[in-house]
């Protein structure tokens, strides 16, 4: 098997490594975000590293799959995406929960990323899921815990950006009189996508009002955007109004949203650390038709984002007590005794390291 | 591809998923282990989890493991182990930083293991290495450590083993006279391996001074048991005495341990929960000669000795306040500021569902 030509301690392209305070920075901010799922009686899922290849058969997840033969003949993929593996199990061996089911992850997925592409092959996702989660309340809820998250990161300048794929609510013989009603109400029109309504309204949720009327002529549609409304509303009366946008241009790249979208972005990184969004359609695959909702944060985009920003997710050990030059068994009960009383010790039984500040890499 | 016949909500046979109390338990565990890390002034590293297949090409782990070809055409494999992945890390990445350099690690490993052996693909190892850690003083660190893990996850009766590979101590044309010696000198030897010298000293560490001087005419061996006199004396004067038991004979099984090795031990699982040793020969191997002591805990393992030994992680959450019946924008308003008032909370717009205790599953 022959690849590009590597030296033994190489890592492959796309795959990371962290260390120390990287290692504790990336743990800091998992500790704050799975604070606040647990604060919000989300419960932990550990979901297996990988499954059958089907499970994550999808247009836009199928080809990024790392698959290869399993024990058994079968053929098996590394987990790219958590939420199909979270719908499956919710309608597998949680069948006999009542929904909605509240469940949180946070752990490694891997895509197949062509090898010019730059991208990471290892991703890291923390997100939730409300399987059965239904309507406006559902949304506004795992809205607000994603931007508990920014903020107890102690992110600044975050926006949620709110869309809504209108697509599949309108008949594509219907799309050039959308575009007119919209057009007549003063909402900018999509031109290139067929059934694109409303590309970019400027990021005012107001204009959702207008939206609505607008769409009088198509039930659906307007449903839809009464809904977004809903949550819309919701969120401005709990105080996040400031970090709101909405979009009701074309949705693209997505496999299986069917309702509300939601983007993070926050000002220092080009593109979104997060976003989620309602997916009606994906348990029904699974055998036990739902609705559901969920969100996702990147702990790499995270990470990357407080580095420029300058948040501190308090990586800060305390400080670490040497042992002085004792016989070995000495030095050992007494560096137990320091640790008994809750002590960090670097054991070193000869004396020679001096003290220095956990936080620190090692000169 | 064909496998075993499934069906769409079926996991694969030997990987794991783990839901609410299940789940909180194995984070309690790994939060207690990691601060005792973190204690003695370990380091966390992340490494990737794959990387070249060359990495683990030993006679033990390349069977098992799990590999597959890379976006760039390179043959990859799922980390099998923490090990061999780390001692490359401090070869390459870390070529710079002088030794010893002390990392932990926690997270899964992936082992391709028979259909019928009914044990798990998926394991997850909580360990650490003191690479460029020498002498008994290294040694007896990592055991002491090992040893606080367990004190602090509340296990009793546990027992560390301490074995020593003599086996390349030893010349095999020596193997007769030194059987005769340990005879001589009362020591039970060892039948079956060409080389065993000392199989089952019952346990007293005190018949390793017996050991020693039987060994006087073979210098590397005697050196040995010197050594792992000295880790025992040391671990004895630390008040682990107690839990220490001493075994001389034949080491199977293990790919890379160069001199001691221990294994650990707890009534209610018939098979250790975790071990290590020193492996002075690995990092050669990836260019950066130098010894090293490690040992890791396997969490499946301890997850499962705690529940028969009723040990209690402490799971139970605190308690979880719903919501009562108002509008949707002025009950997320509330959450919020419950949430920043420190409260766990379970959102219900519609106030439909009942206050329950976190801990517990959903009836």
């Amino acid at each position: 098997m022959n690849g590009t030509p590597h030296t033994l301690v190489q890592i492959p392209p796309g795959v990371q490594c962290f260390v120390g305070p990287e290692a504790r920075r990336r743990r800091a901010i998992e500790d704050v975000v799975l604070s606040v799922f647990e604060g919000w009686d989300y419960e932990e899922i550990i979901p297996p590293l990988l499954d059958y290849a089907d499970v994550f058969a999808g247009p836009a997840l199928g080809p990024k799959t790392y698959s290869f033969v399993g024990r058994d003949g079968s053929l098996l993929a590394l987990r790219p995406d958590f939420t199909s593996l979270l719908a499956k199990i919710a309608a597998g061996r949680l069948r006999d929960r009542p929904a909605p089911i509240r469940l949180y992850y946070s752990g490694e997925v891997l895509r197949y990323e062509p090898p010019k592409a730059g991208r990471q092959s290892e991703l890291y996702q923390m997100g939730l899921e409300q399987l059965g989660g239904v309507g406006p309340a559902a949304d506004a809820e795992v809205v607000a815990i994603a931007a508990e998250c920014l903020d107890r990161l102690g992110l600044t300048g975050w926006v949620i950006a709110v869309l809504e794929e209108l697509r599949n609510r309108v008949e594509s013989k219907d799309a050039d009189g959308v575009r007119e009603a919209c057009a007549r109400h003063g909402v900018p029109s999509g031109v290139a996508a067929a059934t694109a309504l409303l590309a970019s309204l400027g990021g005012d949720p107001a204009v959702l009002a207008e939206a609505e009327a607008a769409l009088s002529p198509w039930p659906a549609a307007q449903g839809a955007v009464r809904e977004l409304r809903a949550v819309a509303d919701a969120l401005e009366d709990a105080g996040l109004g400031p970090n709101l946008a909405v979009d009701l241009g074309e949705v693209r790249g997505l496999d299986y949203y069917t309702g509300m979208v939601f983007r993070l972005y926050a000002p220092g990184l080009g593109f979104e650390v997060g976003g989620g969004g309602r997916y009606d359609g994906l348990l029904a695959r699974f055998g036990r038709p739902m609705p559901a909702v969920g969100f996702m944060l990147g702990l790499d985009r995270v990470a990357a984002l407080m580095g420029r920003q300058g948040a501190d997710p308090g990586t800060a050990g305390p400080r670490v007590e040497s042992l002085g030059d004792m016989p070995l068994g000495k030095a050992l009960a007494r560096a137990r005794e320091r640790r008994k009383a809750g002590g960090r010790i670097r054991f070193a039984a000869d004396g020679g390291e001096a003290v220095r500040p956990a936080g620190e890499t090692a000169p």
